[in-house]
């Protein structure tokens, strides 16, 4: 159940309307590395993961519910940048005031002028935020990475806020207004701060290499195919060893005769690998049993009751 | 800034699994006219409405943060419905445990079977919910309607409302579980809670007809164009007084015979109205004087700050 | 089945071109409050009307017909408002002929820069409307709500129409070209009359509250929960009578509380209503029966034919 | 303007209810080839045809006005096809009414077992068409394809209208309704008739090949470049004369020795044809002349009037 | 199996940074009639060609790796055309050194003004190019048309090539960079080029119309309905013979009449036409044996094996 | 420039046609996890690390023509796995032959059955791969990220890799065919190979955290605020030092009290870090200096030119 109160996370403030930002702002609004999409993307996660792995589940909860609050932020900001559009287009008898003002009054000509990078500022929303990104493409589902295993779903919010605090470091770099940049910083920095709750929550699954159950094949598991020709270049992820499984990078020069003489690599034999077929084998065999047990033995096969109340 | 209680705010639970049941209740999670479209509707209306509608504020915002718990409890739903789905992927090293199911063990059979309505249960979100709807459409901002103005906004919710409610009827004649059709009678009944709270909000705006603040041509605003020929019905949507206005319907039974005549409606008068051009006229200037006056009295020009600590 | 005449519904003109308007007017064309999706959305929900309701069929047919002649007008104003565009653009071999319009030249400088808002017009539809919004995002399906049932749809089409009403308002303030303005004002005033078709329709419907067949939990139909604290308004929306079903508004302060108190709102008990599960139960009954008689009469069960020829 | 009558353009009938059917016919509603899209994609073409090209207006809205006809006869054979559904939604007090109907009574649970295949006809639409494909995905503005040049939109007609009939042609494989065949095979036959008159109408107009104004350059018209090694295949397309310009195709065996060794192709000389880059620049300009003239003479620069009433 | 060369197909270079036409250029790296839309459609139509084509699969696989090559080039004009953007954004630290530039120095203003027309290339990809079209619309997978028959899908690529074509030709006059015209100009020429390839491939097959294997009613396959009323327009494609049946045209002046006294069409008889539906039922079965041998011959129905090492 | 040969890179195989499962694997052809939009993401990405980066540029241009490469074999096993349907459907005369199968022929029943998991494939793709996930949902160009920063970049990779690694085991559980399982086994192993590459070459760039150039404000790096009430959980994400910086997170065990009293954290001051406002400072601008200079030395700001033949 969620909960809200009046004051932001953050003392938003504006110094003057900015509406070429507030249109730029809303990549973080409604982009696919925005808020309401890490919001969205840590709360979807939670679901699964509230049953098998409640202390995940908390962490997750906590951190949406913090992006929500990032949220309204980003909102409140925008529509501060916005300022007195929505109380202009009130004025509608005025015969074309708005655009009346584009005779001989500079300042609010440049006002105008730059509102006109988002168009649907004024046509549509009527000077409000839209759930839209910076070019106005409408938040999609498709944002959202939620896979029912946390080995990847950690790694997915790694990426994604990664993403999110580059585009607040390129944000910050349009507005010379101290109160935004004072904003956009703490919501930048918080960011940071996620990412490294994720990655040591990463690190409390082992192995969590590689990621989900299964081990995958020695046979190809350390080839590197030079598939793209001239100014080849070297480095440790195509010679030495491979960062997760220790295994030596396998240098495939010439790919096409490669493939023609190993019959499509069904004849493939692995090298520098001590895994074998059997050993995979193995391991897949004993983490399948792990990790399916521990999620049955979590997750009632009948009835089902979401919480108690209260919680403890 | 939002707040989360672990605590679900009906007590949701479910008898057994039913992946086909909980396909279909995606609807109500990522549709069109699901929790997270009213919820994020609520929310984005919100903003424009802070400063210059405190009281409209409070309660988008009441409504909205419970939208958004709405939006958990059948999130929680679906994922218990989906059942050991989870769990039986983590055995992934048993040669297509799940797929043998299929031989001889009806029970398991059906369970798969319904499932598969929904593919991506298995092999995209790892049994969890979807930011989709029932067919897999990822959500949209396009969903969400805020127009900045609160005559046009609360008639998006009272129509947002009697969607969701009539998908929740739907929805409820799908399933035989007494412990979920108790859960979507709550969420239905909300809707009908909510329908009415948006129905008496937009009562204390007034006039709030026509919705904005222009009047409308007195010519053009009560002819019937009787554009659909055989089989014409007439009732008191096209005789009699209309029911805003209380202008007389002028049936045009002709339409393409009068367009023609009328020098496309160029030369048309008005007829069955008291509102003359001038009347309008006068209406439009009052009402956008007031209507812009209200708000740009609100709405700081220059530095603005979104809330005061504490709020009060 | 549909005819065309070549004179449009209105006599549709502009002064001069003016491709920045062109650009924003596209809002009206292909996006989600435009002339398209109006005529879509009652085009469709004129299907499941057809047989049980003939004279909603009929007025949704009218209506809609008229919305795809408004389309036209749009689009016909969209692309006199583009003017010389597509010829100047057949004059390909003109070193950048229209580029070289902006060294010197301010007319055609400004002409050329307005139009820059959106480039589509250029390089991809040769100077003639696109299928989108005013940002270039295209039309989509989504947008047309349709759900079969009277008391859901004409309630969408009321808060259709309010949304198309205000874009309309909004657009005329970024024009002064006059013809233009006269052809908005028709376009506008036309989606005040169908708002009252729409109403008067829905009142001919008893009862038409809540929309759909069942009426709703009485334990839950009248509770106002304060989720978002600090600053709290009280209004008819959350005290006093409730305008449907006119019950008692129970204001819950503390939802947190209650909710754990009553055990998820399992425990809750019906306050401040007539209302009780057993008149809720008959009514439902009554009404499941009554709607779909109806519905059941009209629409044959084996072979059926859409009209007669000729129609009666 | 349009006009609609209720008679179908044909007489659509069904033998008795198919929702399966129902569901994959909605590929002709609101799928990409179907007559949504051919309907839109004619009428948005008519715009920029309008005054340059009176005689391909006409015919362009006679056939999206035919395909608006068209649209509404698979919208009605759905409606027909989904029988009762809406009718047994009403029925909502019923416990799960439609659900218990699957213990017992074949012909029904068949009945339900097909509609399955749609969700959404359940829980959204209650019964009706989706302007959405069989999948559920919804109709799309970016479907439509107008460029503002004949010889390119009439091209885009012709492929349309041959995919439209091939996805008739395997619908028509998939009901043994004797009466739906008939609809199907009328509608599929008519998008062969629509294909012959695109087809006629772009050999008016001379030259129509290369599509646009500017001929190309003479060095890269007629190379093939052998991209996919192994197996390769000879024929007229990369050998022999070509088809538009009739110039001698010019294989190019290795295409990367080729590509470094031409320096990036920037040193490659024209050879097997007759063209050169002055006879081309000479007739670029020609083409260009005249076309822009053509539309220009025919778009005033000025005050513009769609039509005159009555139209000629 | 795909290889890459470091070296471009063509030898693409800008002459200065233009981020106003990277923008623009972006229609043809991720729009619908762009470089990545002709490659995934080639690519896609060729795995149905592959066993019962092979002569067409190499065609489209040549043409689709070259369009994979031309996306190449394009991507590399773009981020030529960002110039340095990439580098100025990881100058983070200089307090809004971007937005400094704008005070004062007025080259590198106009360039970031001209860089404004995209707002994602400085706060989204961080300059460089992004997968939409010019307007910022992500490519979406409904731009491919794959049919699984060559007479649709060849015709589907002429259509494309032809879109493909006119962009280019708009293009070209955006930009006066000589560079970067030549490059356009390559990329267009090799559309024509393509257009003649797909036509002589269909030329290869006969008969290939009607596209598909179904020939068509013969009393629908040769009427004109006059829909569009007012200013009709007579020539080849409504009166004489029919271009690909051959049949003569019959122009129905009334419709709505015409539908009525023919009860819907279905008693309407053929005229102006040899064909029978007995001799359209024989070609039917001829070609739909001879069509589906042709297919069924080549691909295996038990086990199959995509190709051979080495292949022939 | 891309270069194809026949051969797969991996010999794919199937043993008999699997409809239902080609369905499935749709959701690696056109995917947000799938093989495109690896490949895509990759190849976008090379761009603006081309001049600046021209070993990462290698990388990931080997690793993108790879994942093009597997795409092609994800399309090769679904064309396999349709079998006979682009045959069947060829026999389009005879008289609803797929549809008769259903009766009585148990073998091709099931075949069909499988197949209604996805009307398209009958209905729009003719037998062979649509460009969508395993719901039909087309691809978007939203699925890939590039945001010019490798630090950024690199992580996004590793994600997506461990997604797609997921999505495969996921997959193999749904099949038992041998062929298709090895195949299966290939693809995912390939992941975890190209996970580590990316992995390594992440380290290989120093500093790379926190990603991109700023480093955060000190006093917000290190605070968990508790924002999910009850069942609590603490691990190294709230207590402890930090992964990245290394500094000991601050628990906020109650965040609506703190952020009022800290004046929206305006207030809030630094606590647990040896990081000052200073130190960032300093170290913000040492970092915009080199990483600035590095990309502005190697890309030029006048004529630009992609690559040299040959390319060394």
């Amino acid at each position: 159940m969620f909960y809200h109160v009046k004051e932001l996370q953050f003392n938003a403030r504006v110094s003057k309307p900015d509406p070429a930002f507030a249109s730029m702002l809303l990549e973080q609004f409604g982009g696919p590395n925005g808020e309401l999409a890490a919001a969205m993307q840590y709360f979807t996660q939670a679901f699964a993961m509230r049953q098998p792995h409640p202390d995940k589940y908390d962490m997750l909860m906590d951190i949406a519910t913090e992006e929500f609050s990032h949220l309204e932020i980003v909102g409140a900001t925008i529509q501060m940048l916005l300022g007195p559009i929505n109380g202009e287009l009130k004025n509608a008898a005025e015969e074309a005031e708005i655009m009346q003002l584009l005779d001989g009054k500079a300042k609010k000509e440049d006002f105008i002028h730059s509102a006109m990078m988002n168009p649907q500022f004024f046509v549509l929303s009527g000077g409000g935020p839209t759930v839209t990104n910076s070019q106005g493409v409408p938040w999609s589902g498709s944002y959202v990475n939620a896979n029912g295993d946390p080995t990847v779903d950690l790694r997915s919010n790694i990426a994604a806020e990664s993403r999110a605090k580059i585009v607040y470091e390129y944000l910050m770099q349009f507005t010379t207004d101290p109160y935004v940049k004072e904003t956009l910083s703490f919501l930048m920095t918080r960011e940071v701060a996620h990412f490294q709750m994720f990655e040591a929550a990463l690190e409390t699954i082992q192995p969590n290499f590689p990621p989900g159950v299964l081990q995958g094949d020695p046979r190809f598991s350390n080839n590197y195919f030079n598939l793209s020709n001239g100014a080849d270049a070297r480095g440790p992820w195509n010679e030495g060893k491979s960062t997760g499984l220790g295994e030596t990078w396998q240098y495939i020069e010439d790919p096409i005769k490669h493939v023609i003489e190993s019959n499509g690599m069904a004849d493939h034999q692995p090298q520098g690998t001590d895994r074998t077929m059997k050993s995979v084998e193995k391991k897949d065999k004993e983490m399948s049993k792990e990790r399916s047990q521990h999620v049955k033995k979590a997750v009632p096969s009948g009835e089902n009751q979401w919480c108690e109340y209260p919680q403890k």
